[in-house]
């Protein structure tokens, strides 16, 4: 039997009690149950998964105070941010439940019968959605409760009418617990079958999930190799299945020279915020700036940086990982390692900046273009804004990409930004940053890969429901004639 | 250079000069063509990529009959059934050219922007639709208009804004090349670019245009050995992209005794039309008929099988496979050959039909299940419809099922049976046939693995659309704000 630990982000060292990973036996016992549960959980009406849904965001509001402790424990996120994290998981609980109130997202659509001969006439089609079945849920280590137990994979599954079988994330065991057993008593409290929700623990039960027969869809956000590994068993299976990955993303922003003549000294502080926000370890962080080259802006940007105080990362494994994926990008030839990153005694570490020119960025992209998990931004110095063009065709699929321009002067070059930028990225944002994502109907969080490995699919947004239902069309029923069939 | 030959399916010989097979360079021009093209194209007023469709649908009608004929000596269909098919893909052409018009497809949504901290604050998102990019088509043989050249995948790829390659089917090269060149003039004649439609001919241009980078999609209508090792290469590029594959199908019927009391008559005869419609080569095909055990049902059946003309099939080859894949399920114990099926010296095949238990359906149900492209049928005769649920369990996904109930005895056992196989099928019909497949605005034509790779998307009907687009969110931009940026 195999143990997993949780350990400390600030001492290295093991905290609480080891828990065992899960056997393969363990999964095919979650995914059993899972199917169980799930014949009375998809054909539940939706307001009473709307109140499944509200039941477990009351149980996580109810505790937010020492959920947070618990997590800041097993992440250093700040106890601040947490609870922010925890309102905002426990809004898209609410979200999704009032979206099954409404009937809006999985409402059936009528083709009503047409008389004649094909190709014009036809018969009623209805057509209407079905649940996937379970799905294996895999949490982001850096959102432990918006990306993680309960965050918007497991809530949209269940939403759709999906059974969840999450696998705890190695970064937070005892948090990730916590929370099932939060929801899962949440559930049997309000007279729901618990195992519509499970966990299982360990990479060999993830991969064992993925692979399992019965599991029917995936979604998973981190890292790009582990994403792509279990996106590659997912779609090597006998039966291939649906696997919503979000691998990561290195998201570019464009300030205009205007812009920056405009209001170069709040750009600088505010994209400072942007980049250390979660202490960089943000999906959407602004990870590489095409900037006109103005030694005042970079000048603001240090002394920006320079006021953020230094903090842990996720752990000491992801510190590393961080330390070094810094140094790799600074020993490019051509790059100055403007604010310096090494890790402290006490494991934290200070917000970093690098700069490069743009011609260097262009003879030399492939290295530069080197996701580095924590607060460190790639300022790329532009001659002008007509390098950007250059910048740009250089650039992998992103979650976000973002413009700061100025109306009066650059409608012509921002429109342009924003139609190519919308053939790299999944979100543009104009004249704001790209963090601190809004939860809302329409949001889309998703974009080319790597951004996303299912590039037509949010995970984010109540669209995100959708990804865990296929639509099927019942023909030639009509309700006078079968009444109650439909 | 390798040659492409047209192989007569009424005499086996080959017919027509032979046409060159496109190289890996080939299709990198082509590709390049299309990624030049695209760019106007995707950009483009969707009433003008209305008035193209438009275009090629026209010039199509305008050649029916020599199409049709033309067709015929290439897949031995039929001239009536061609001309009806012709008149089919049309209809799709100019129902896609409305879907642009109305624009109800492609629309945009908004989150207009709320006052107040997130979660609940958030600025305004405005969710609109991109062009995936090029897409690799892989029509079908026993299809040659509907989903061939300018089927249902070429079309909905062209009306989402992207570009297509076509790789060409080698059942009928010479109708492929006639389409790809009647619509490539169409296009140029109304003032298009002609390059956003494009074909390519041979095994190694499909996989090398499935492989290659810029290529965003790929869709394919044909053999599961085939569409499978296409999905394969799609899924592990190195930028994994959606691959669109409807794989075949064993479609199931379910009559009920109820239905077999009131109108058994009928319903053998349906069944015999149905099952050799197109001689058996239809994706929607009824592959497997569980009814209660009436030798009367049987007779009747038999006696509508023999009244079917025997025909050729796609090709020698398509008849070769038929005959053999017939003869294997034949030779399982239990199973009897009631029509046995046997090639005519002139390359005909006669309708066959098989039978056996439910009890043997159950027990071999693996060697049972085995797609014969052809007019054959096997009857799984039940004790009583108790017995379908059993049969029903050992289903593999499939495009259409099928239910013969009378409304006043079987309300219950309906709904049940419409319920347990939307989890198995894409489309469940009551009291009609699947094949005849009406093009919707709401239709559903895919299903569960092997029916479909990609188990959430449509092939056929409006919603095809969607396939071949992502969504992107514009972050904080208003139109006061920014006139003509949206």
């Amino acid at each position: 039997m195999r143990l997993l630990n949780s350990i400390s982000p600030f001492t290295g060292e093991v905290q609480f009690e080891p828990v065992a990973e899960s056997s393969v036996a363990d999964v095919d016992t979650a995914v059993a149950r899972s199917l169980t549960a799930g014949k009375a959980w998809s054909r539940l009406e939706f307001k009473e998964r709307a109140r499944a849904l509200r039941a477990i965001a009351d149980a996580v509001d109810d505790d937010s105070a020492s959920l947070a402790e618990l997590a800041h424990q097993e992440t250093a996120l700040g106890i601040d941010r947490l609870v922010g994290e925890i309102a905002r998981t426990t809004f898209q609980l609410r979200l999704f439940a009032e979206e099954l109130e409404s009937g809006r997202l999985l409402a059936t659509d009528i083709d009503e019968a047409l008389a004649g001969l094909p190709p014009v006439g036809h018969p009623r089609l209805v057509r209407r959605y079905v649940a996937l079945g379970p799905v294996a849920v895999f949490g982001a280590g850096n959102f432990p409760f918006a990306f993680g137990q309960l965050g918007g994979d497991t809530v949209s599954a269940l939403a759709a009418g999906c059974t969840v079988v999450v696998k705890d994330h190695p970064g937070h065991p005892q948090l990730a617990m916590t929370l099932s057993a939060l929801a899962r008593t949440a559930l049997t409290s309000a007279g729901f079958d618990a195992d519509v929700l499970q966990n299982v623990r360990g990479m060999g039960a993830g991969t064992a999930l993925v692979a399992h027969p019965s599991v029917q869809a995936g979604a998973f956000t981190g890292s790009q190799k582990a994403g792509r590994a279990l996106f590659d068993i997912a779609t090597s299976r006998p039966n291939p299945i649906p696997f919503y990955g979000e691998l990561g993303s290195m998201n570019p922003v464009f300030i205009t020279q205007a812009a920056l003549a405009s209001r170069g000294e709040e750009l600088s502080t505010e994209l400072a915020t942007s980049l250390t926000m979660g202490r960089g370890q943000l999906c959407t962080k602004p990870s590489v700036i095409f900037v006109p080259d103005d030694q005042a802006f970079i000048d603001g940007l240090v002394q920006a940086l320079s006021g953020v105080s230094p903090g842990q990362l996720l752990s000491p494994t992801s510190l590393e990982r961080y330390v070094q994926g810094v140094a790799g990008v600074a020993s490019v030839s051509g790059v100055t390692e403007v604010i310096p990153t090494a890790a402290k005694p006490d494991l934290s570490v200070a917000p970093g900046l690098l700069t490069t020119t743009l011609e260097n960025f262009v003879e030399r992209s492939q290295e530069l273009l080197e996701e580095c998990f924590g607060p460190v931004g790639l300022v790329v110095l532009c001659g002008s804004d007509a390098d950007f063009d250059a910048g740009m065709s250089l650039l992998e699929g992103a979650l976000v990409a973002t413009i700061h321009a100025v109306p009066e002067t650059d409608s012509d070059l921002a429109r342009h930004l924003v139609e190519e930028l919308s053939n790299i990225a999944g979100r543009v944002v104009v004249n704001g940053w790209p963090t601190g994502l809004a939860v809302t109907p329409w949001q889309h969080h998703g974009g080319p890969y790597p951004a996303s490995t299912s590039v037509l699919h949010t995970s984010v947004g109540s669209q995100a429901m959708m990804r865990f239902v296929r639509p099927v069309v019942i023909q030639n029923v009509s309700d006078e004639q079968w009444p109650g069939l439909l």
